[in-house]
């Protein structure tokens, strides 16, 4: 860490900051220039908190060069993060595929979907029991019953469920879901995270509307300092002003985690870009860009059902999709070599 | 709302679509053009879900007319909300001040700063119990303590209290507290959000860092759905590719929501810029441009402690403020007549 | 369009509006609803000026339906353009890679590259005489002389050369070049962008660090408008709240404009993430979501030079990069059948 | 300026790195960490190019402490700039209104518009001659004839005008304006800041649509590089995802700028927002965060004629404003004492 102090500043407040940080073992190496005063701070600097040194009168500036998390950094566990889910895995060279509804709506239809999407390849069913949705007046999910029905599909299928918990009381429906999904709107509910650190089940965890890399692997940070190490990141689109498509799907966040982390990285093409048409091309793009995963929405009937969300893949798409995406990861592997 | 149709739509789709929104007694004006045939809905179409017509085949796009929100509307409510709170009201001509440390630290602490506050103008002190914190490393609040010790604070001032709610399972302990505050990163936290919606207490949202007017306006029809109407609207800054201040602040949220609301219009400028210098010229502007009133973040001790943040004003920085604000404020008044 | 007028909008206003489109041969298809009356103009309202309409006192919002450019809208030239430059193409099912160094130096450093680069498989030679640079205290290219040196490069390899054209008075310069490149500073310098619709030769349009889509497309159409029909986008990231890479890039623009425009798509990674280690990934991702081409940045000697950008791969390196990104062209190509 | 090195860095490289800083008289203090070493150099960093440096093998990151620009720099020139325009001044504790038509349509409108803003108590009048639009099809404004216009609005009421130069070739077409305003889209256009850098009247530069505070200097360093001392800047909004506005008006650039600088600043409150309603509010919170002038659009007649923007002002409306302002900036002044 390097704190920049200002021009001439108070002697009786430089000595008591030292001080401070000597005693946290922190050592001290200084700068002194014309202009200002350089302080670089060497040790672990991730127990200081930036903002507290920022507010001494005497700081102009403060910069961090260690990143401010340790259990999600691949500098301190350098091996790839393998989750194990069922009989399925995510990374470690293997491509996920998530799909299902965005929203479970019957029985049939989320068996129907469900058994579709297993034959076209997906690894796991993903549906949306509880809905966040922007307005009180739409459809806020089957809730307790949409799990069960996803939990039938899973009998059915055998394919592991991820599903999104939205609120800290419906933990307890959660036991027997596969992986528990985490919103982009709740990536810094911080007391939702720090309760599914304490769960022994993956938790995969959506980048927020306009989080910052270092801020979603905080939030990954909070699940894994509660001891629940199998955490995956989702990237969905973050907002800019292009408004063509709902968000921005920032694929260059697949090498730059692969450097940060080592935890396993999904893309959701349905959500960010809100277009069916788009996720085509996109997922393939994640594949080569080198993503462990696609989460892709898969809708049934789109034809009689005024439910089916203009970003869900029917069927038969999900099965032409899927098939070039796994023939696109057999190749990337060929390049490899 | 208006529909856009794609070039020759499927006949059957059409008139499936058509009926379904008759059914729902929407009157339907078609215009038909060369490239677009456009459909004019009229009726209530708030309660017709914008994504399930866009997700049709036959649609290329749809266009809200009307806003999706009712009770926070002002046209169906002209008359501004004025919220009352002890013995003193937020909106309807008078101009609040919020302030109190960013975190409860101690009981001696809160309660000079409360005292101080008052001294200089402050009608409400706020402070921070349960605090949201980006690194799971960093202190994380009093807490439940946090709590009683702006309860006392309150007794030895008057001063009604506003502090934050995080999660649904703490609502039991903020019975006792005046004004609930949703913070920024749980504006669209719709279970809180409902839960909120049910108490009987005045509940200060926070737009969400990257929330668009009507995605907050959203949040606070959730809280009126539920039967509470005694929502306050506050403007914290919102993301942008600036960094030189913590977030940039939007100042013409105030005449904007104006016109489109009736609740009442909040400024923080502290966590607005993460400055403390720039909270007094902000604050000015914030008034001069019609704010029912300001959150500001004051702390006692900034010298002798390492938890003052940054955007903190000392109490006599505060009270000098606070004097020019409500001077500003009664020259307003002067200019309107 | 869609025009939505007040309530009780003036008469004699609104008959001055209606008489007004009339003449401009739109006809008016009108919805009368209880809150808002919706006027649906139908003709061609790409010369009706959206901004005019929207000032009018009894206008409440206006909509287009219309895209507002034409001669860039594949609606009316639905067949792909592809651009001839020398004896290699741009568009049209083959893959360009366009690569060189950030800035010329000298002859020899430029001809070494462009050898370096053609043997690995680039089509064209890019490299910036003209040097847009945000401190005046910057290396500001050389000039007329590092044009000489594309020129003698050129003529080394055969090489098309693509170079940055930063303001009029340099346009006598560049008669000789081969595509003319328009950075994207300058996407929105309307005088150059009408100067270089005049010209004979393929405009390169960088894409705006802001822009939209439509802004983007809307600046070919001015190229375009001047006679100029060979116009080629390029996507270099856009600017967003995550500071990790300089830019994010956005790949989803490529099947966007494939729908939206005919003209060719090619994508600069190396501009988007400021970072060389991120091209690779990143190239790959561009392919597969299926790219006309990239322009890749290549220093030939960064370790005795300081002026080798961060994003600028070594000749080595980009003919690893060229040979994977040949492979997984053609790889696509196989999906397709 | 803070070089962070790669662990292990290669020995050579880093030697030829600090022989190459001491050459330029910069001197290094050296922090050996266990992670990372930290080079602190001291001496006149602004010479140094930060991509330079970031580039090389051996470098992490490179934090700037200094800012890169020199002349802009309230450091090294502590008291405000005063711009001297005929017998007005901008900065220096007066108010500067400049208002008039966003477009020159004829001599009648632009001396119509004169007259009545001076007579509201305009310091100077403001009207486009060249027009940036975005569509190729939309008015470009009168050129020299709106310029001959605009001198003669000037003849009739002793007003200096202000407008905007498009491009270097239009340069000597400005000998007789009185300040040339730089439009946001032609904020980083080098070449155009370079030429006005050498002219010897006021430039008055608005802010790039996404710029931040730094790149926005750095265009005003640009200008003074080349000699030219009276440089304005003006706000007028950046692109946010909010789209209720046209942009977000981001008015703590006054203060921030205020201790950054020396230069006065203006805010735009009609491009700003693109809605006149909004004008007023905004302008008075403006002049309460300590602006030195407005720039406000105003047109004559928007009754009869379709070329009123949204966002102009009606004279009389303008009239109420401008009081209002000065008697608000008067107040502001009583504050200070």
């Amino acid at each position: 860490m390097i704190v920049v102090l200002k021009s001439n500043p108070n002697r009786e407040q430089l000595e008591s900051l030292i001080s401070w940080l000597q005693e946290k073992g922190i050592i001290i190496h200084t700068s002194i220039g014309e202009a200002h005063t350089i302080l670089g701070l060497v040790g672990d600097t991730s127990q200081l908190d930036i903002d507290l040194i920022a507010a001494l009168d005497i700081v102009e500036d403060v910069k961090r060069v260690q990143e401010p998390y340790k259990n999600a950094n691949r500098k301190f566990h350098p091996e790839d993060t393998v989750v194990k889910v069922g009989n399925t895995q995510i990374g470690g060279g293997s491509l996920t595929l998530m799909a299902g509804p965005c929203s479970v709506e019957s029985e049939e239809q989320v068996v129907a979907i469900a058994k579709a999407v297993k034959a076209s390849g997906a690894t796991m069913l993903r549906g949306g029991a509880f809905k966040p949705r922007t307005s009180p007046y739409s459809f806020q999910g089957l809730g307790a019953t949409g799990l069960e029905y996803l939990k039938v599909a899973r009998q059915e299928t055998g394919l592991p469920i991820v599903t999104e918990l939205m609120d800290l009381s419906q933990l307890p429906l959660f036991k027997d879901v596969d992986v528990i999904q985490i919103g982009a709107r709740n990536m810094q509910n911080f007391d939702l995270l720090k309760a599914v650190g304490h769960q022994d089940k993956p938790v995969m965890i959506k980048r927020g509307m306009s989080a910052t890399y270092e801020e979603w692997l905080m939030s990954a940070e909070y699940v894994m300092a509660g001891g629940n190490e199998n955490v995956i990141l989702c990237e969905r689109g973050i907002r800019t002003f292009e408004s063509y498509t709902r968000n921005t799907l920032d694929l260059a966040c697949i090498p730059v985690l692969r450097k940060l982390t080592h935890l396993p990285i999904i893309i959701d093409p349905s959500h960010a870009t809100g277009k069916s048409w788009l996720v085509d091309p996109l997922a393939m793009g994640a594949v080569a860009t080198g993503a462990d995963g696609l989460l892709i929405e898969v809708h049934n009937d789109p034809a009689h059902a005024l439910c089916d969300g203009p970003q869900s893949l029917k069927p038969e798409v999900f099965d032409q999709v899927a098939k070039k995406l796994l023939k696109l990861h057999d190749f990337m592997k060929t390049l490899e070599e």
